[in-house]
């Protein structure tokens, strides 16, 4: 046993921590939060926009357009899930619920993958989509 | 140099054309492509779903359940991008347009998690959702 070397179980642990902190933040408005984690070769889908946005540069400048412009009053990570593949990646996934106010939840699905940097975990991949209702 | 280790950009090529070989099955209506590369612990998301898919046998049943319902006379992968995260990992992202008659252009987004495996890459994770216009 490498006791340097994380467990699995660790990983998942850490890998869901960064992105609750950042969710945390994201839907007080405040898109810092995931840019501190997102590696430069970072790419981004959403459900607005027509194509893959392409790195870093591109993404904040995408996010700085929504600063101040999301607010959820509560959001839920529905069954995260961490499958760590090999020694520099580790994909996460989870169902996200959020509530804005007198409104019906919206439903999304996630998908976060991350390297293994020196300075720690950061996200190489991210894909929101809007779920099915049910 | 390691001449047995695969460059960046022989990974990407052999990545893209599993990928391709798979979707050029899914738009005939099998299924079995994308099943003969999906790794045990796969993972999905798609638009139809309210929640993700975890694991080979719930994908295969959902898989079985459009076998010969799924159907696209022309599609287009639009700037696949892959990214070597690690010695076990690869992230594929694309745009995705399909045409199935005379309507418009259906256009997605993609994201798929590979892992290699001693029997080849294997997807992991999954994720389709729909694009905006333009």
């Amino acid at each position: 046993v490498n006791e340097a070397w994380p467990s699995e179980s660790g990983i998942s642990a850490t890998i869901i921590e960064l992105e609750r902190a950042a969710l945390d933040r994201w839907c007080g408005g405040d898109p810092s939060g995931f840019l501190e984690i997102s590696a430069p070769d970072v790419v981004y889908f959403d459900p607005f926009l027509g194509h893959r946005l392409d790195g870093f540069s591109a993404l904040s400048e995408y996010y700085e357009s929504l600063r101040g412009k999301v607010s959820a009053s509560r959001w839920e990570m529905v069954r995260p899930l961490v499958q760590v593949v090999g020694p520099e990646a580790a994909v996460l996934t989870f169902d996200f619920h959020s509530w804005g106010g007198d409104e019906d939840a919206m439903r999304w699905h996630c998908t976060e993958v991350y390297r293994r940097l020196a300075e720690g975990w950061r996200i190489v991949a991210t894909h929101w989509s809007f779920a099915a209702k049910g």
